[in-house]
């Protein structure tokens, strides 16, 4: 069982990966710039789940400093532009954890398009801001709307990054958690950008195909 | 049935889709710098094939000029190194023409990494050097050893970028003609660089997993 912040947990994304590490008992604290409105969407999450779910689920909100320090894994779900700046202020409290960037610098301009990263990618920028932590990407491409579901199979692979070999094995490991997802080693943190621009690509197919698309590696086994 | 000219068509990439599109039915030029190893690759795989099948298949090999000048369709297979030479070169002759860019821009420093483009990418570049040819990027997430086996499912989705939608849907038949290939609108051209890209992750996946990995799209259908 980990401790699991998730910063930016009032978002679709964020609501959604709490969904599912709560229901397979890990403890989620949903961190928000704004303390209410992390306990306001904790008690939602709660609320919607105890219908489908017999068993205690640990869900609880506070602010965004608060929720890192309880964790020991912390999830940043928050949109690009509050990225760098939410790192900064957080970072006396995320040094010796796990970090998971699933934050993708996307813009909507006549179609998505990727916001430009002086790093090379949002999960690199992190690992500038955070040199004390272990900054890994993952979780980028998955639909929050079927996050949102938490009988649904996700039917997607998660491409995960990483330099940090023993906390990416975590994550690997966390990932599978997820029903219908299988987390692949997609390589060093270099590799981010290619992953964090396949969701822009995906959102662009997700509107042509009117669908909710996900990414799978064919090959493996 | 139509005429396609596999420009760099003695490469394995190359061969590979000649295989399969003369299996189908198509009329393949393979299109060489050196006329000589043209025709010697046409023979080769003509050979390869002559066992599995009992149809007549349709391959012959010349320089690449000559290749472009008898086809209707042109498929970019050269390493990226001579992609804006060659192109520059047949520009004359791919004028009114489909031109399908599969070439990666990808480098082997420690492991796989992109080559930058001032253009953004391959294909993008190619749409550049031939603004009187419908250009449209395709295949290049394809594995060539798979291909090369004219029986083998490729198990893999192609990722079609283009601007213009008429050759855009040309090219979707095309590659959905080829056993175990579905494929995806992904999009105008300047999404190319993320498909281009995710070529150099799937290269590094190969690498780690020790395997031929494809790329599929899930929650289509």
């Amino acid at each position: 069982m980990h401790r699991i912040a998730i910063i930016g947990g009032t978002g679709p994304e964020g609501k959604g990966l709490a969904t599912r590490f709560a229901i397979v008992g890990h403890k989620i604290t949903i961190g928000s710039r704004d303390e209410k409105r992390g306990t306001d969407v904790a008690s939602e999450l709660s609320e919607n789940l105890r219908n489908s779910f017999t068993h205690k689920l640990d869900i609880s909100g506070t602010n965004n400093e608060n929720a890192a320090k309880k964790s020991d894994i912390v999830i940043i779900a928050v949109p690009y532009e509050a990225h760098s700046e939410t790192l900064s202020e957080l970072a006396p409290y995320l040094s010796e954890k796990i970090i998971i960037d699933a934050v993708v610098p996307v813009k909507f301009e006549r179609g998505p398009r990727p916001i430009h990263v002086e790093a090379g990618s949002a999960t690199e920028e992190a690992a500038k801001l955070l040199n004390e932590s272990s900054v890994i990407g993952a979780f980028h491409n998955l639909s929050a709307e079927k996050l949102l579901q938490p009988d649904l199979s996700l039917d997607s692979d998660v491409l995960i990054t990483g330099n940090n070999s023993d906390a990416k094995n975590i994550v690997i490991d966390l990932a599978n958690e997820i029903k219908g997802v299988r987390a692949i080693d997609a390589g060093p943190l270099r590799y981010s950008q290619f992953i964090e621009n396949l969701t822009v690509l995906l959102i662009g197919i997700n509107g042509r195909y009117k669908i909710e698309s996900g990414l799978k590696i064919s090959g493996i086994d």
